[in-house]
């Protein structure tokens, strides 16, 4: 992948400005709206089954995260979900605490059959997912990144969605190409929302796609874009009630040279 | 409009600590608070529709936000503004991305003969209500601010409310009177629920009123001290997450002084 | 209580990363899962019925707040409770504005049989809950701290819980045992959630104890944390958006070296 390549998906999602709708979590409305608001994105979150299907046509993508799921909310989803399949909106799966709850296992599963274009989770989400067993602990991954690496790619050959893996190393797959991305910093993991509004993240740029094809780059330029903003605040800031502010500010600031002098990607496989 | 009769307003509020009931959205409850209390009032955001009844007349005013309406808010919402009516506690309005969405614009309609003491909204949703056509595009507003300005008059003849519709001009309007307000930063729009906790704020210093003759005052007042406090902010941050902060902290210390250096004012009708 | 045991308290915290599920307010959840990842310990906000009581024995510790108590949120509490109480799982009760609603009190007064670890509130709840009559508004207290120490030790006597009251200084007790603690700042009640959080951060504290015999030593050392990182943030910060980064920040950083030298406490029983 060339880097010319990232710099032009970052570029189009901050001059078309993407709406993207989030059907998230109680935790992280609020900065996942900041995270997509920073980028120079959009955040609309409309919540109410009665809502979400004449707002699919509306957004540019629907970004799903079942992280305080209720049965209300898994309506909305699934209203959501088939409205955005019937308008050509991609959405996004962030299957947050899949594995250990049957609850949201079932649902997640159900919701697969509906052709996410993404699925962006930690590695115990992601080998759940996959049929996997992982050792989750709450929306915690106990499982190494590395080991995964099978089961992502199963993933998305069984899903033919691009499936992206997120920890020290984040993975990014369609099946057939796979990248690791090796840039952040630990302390995205003491800030709660970082991962599910890099899902919202992944939405922005997928939605911002002239064509499925380009989805596969678009999770990636995502992914560095949190990853390299995540880095370049550590060092900024070495607590976490300042690390997320320096957080926001370095992913509206983030330029093409922040990029260049930043990225840690290499192509495996 | 008087600067020191504004004045007024901002020292009534920081003494008098209205108690707000916030009926808002899921995105901003957490700022909304921080910034009434920041200003030195005191939020309360009691939701279920067995309490609301029972804290309005606790209250001394009600905010009202439609941002994640789903059905029980509805219904709670419904309680609260009825309960607010027979105890006097004046309720505001924010109509959040009426107009594209049918279930929430209808229900907008509907609260409108619940006499609201302000309706305060983007331009979008503030033609919508007066009966227009606006091009919303969910939470944001494509109108011109200007070309609002008679759908706001409209609004308020029929509704008997303040109408408050800011932007990079806000404008607030009885029907009779007019006044513009040109302070403000564009970084108060990479910010979610800048606009929604102002809302908040109005209810604060409508709440702080002796009387409802009071109301187009205070909400002028409201508005510039949020639009003031964003303007001063801007010069201590630059970026949206740092700004954020700043804007806290300028709405705690916003002074007398702050005010007669900033502000920008006109009477227009 | 020995300082050195207080020590012990929060190295134990730090490096068992208690796992603590929280059902607790809509303005709240963020702060209180930052406030838990600042001190390294792990949150987790599970809110459906349907999956409460599968994920209570995987929790170290359970909180629950009523700060916007509905009645599914009463359904998800009482399912999460009587499974923590299967699973030997501490859980930590705060009344939020227990006293002035009917709703919440009577659900409060009910949860009380259920045998909570820790009940932590202001004055006014805390003098509701043990039976007396306070002068609640909305969600502050009203009641001088020092007037509730009765109210205090009777309610811990009636429930077997540790209680904690917390204001200009903190009481905690186990009925038998009172200890004082005059740390802490008024910038703490310009941030909302500093309360809320601080009971998860008690949850936190108590999930990590061998044993209940030293749930009142851990409520101390939690409220101790608390009260230090908010008086330490305070010479940081003087303004509250600026004050809310820098008490997660102290959070984070707070060592024995800052408790040392901070601490204000004694023994009044």
């Amino acid at each position: 992948m060339l880097t010319a390549n990232l710099h032009s998906h970052v570029a189009r999602v901050r001059e078309s400005t993407p709406l993207v709708h989030c059907l998230t979590n109680l935790v992280v409305t609020n900065f996942t709206a900041n995270v997509l608001l920073a980028l120079g994105t959009a955040p609309a979150m409309v919540v109410a089954r009665e809502e979400v299907a004449q707002f699919a046509p509306i957004a540019d993508a629907l970004s799903v995260n079942l992280g305080t799921l209720d049965v209300p909310q898994t309506r909305a989803i699934r209203a959501a979900v088939e409205a955005a399949n019937v308008a050509n909106t991609p959405w996004i799966l962030d299957p947050v605490a899949v594995g250990p709850l049957a609850f949201r296992t079932e649902f997640a599963f159900d919701l697969l059959d509906a052709k996410p274009a993404v699925i962006r989770g930690n590695a115990s989400e992601i080998i759940s997912l996959s049929g996997g067993t992982a050792s989750g602990r709450g929306v915690d991954s106990t499982a190494a990144t590395d080991a995964t690496l099978d089961a992502t790619q199963v993933l998305a050959l069984k899903t033919q969605a691009v499936v992206a893996v997120t920890g020290a190393t984040d993975y990014v797959t369609d099946g057939r190409r796979t990248v690791a991305l090796s840039n952040g910093s630990p302390l995205m993991t003491r800030v709660t929302g970082v991962g599910c509004a890099l899902s919202a993240t992944v939405a922005a740029f997928v939605g911002a796609c002239a064509s499925r094809d380009a989805w596969f780059d678009a999770t990636v330029a995502a992914i560095a874009c949190s990853a390299i903003a995540g880095e370049l605040a550590a060092r900024d800031a070495a607590l976490p009630g300042s690390f997320a502010v320096a957080y926001l500010d370095r992913l509206a600031s983030l330029g093409a040279d922040d990029i260049d002098k930043t990225l840690v990607l290499r192509e495996i496989a």
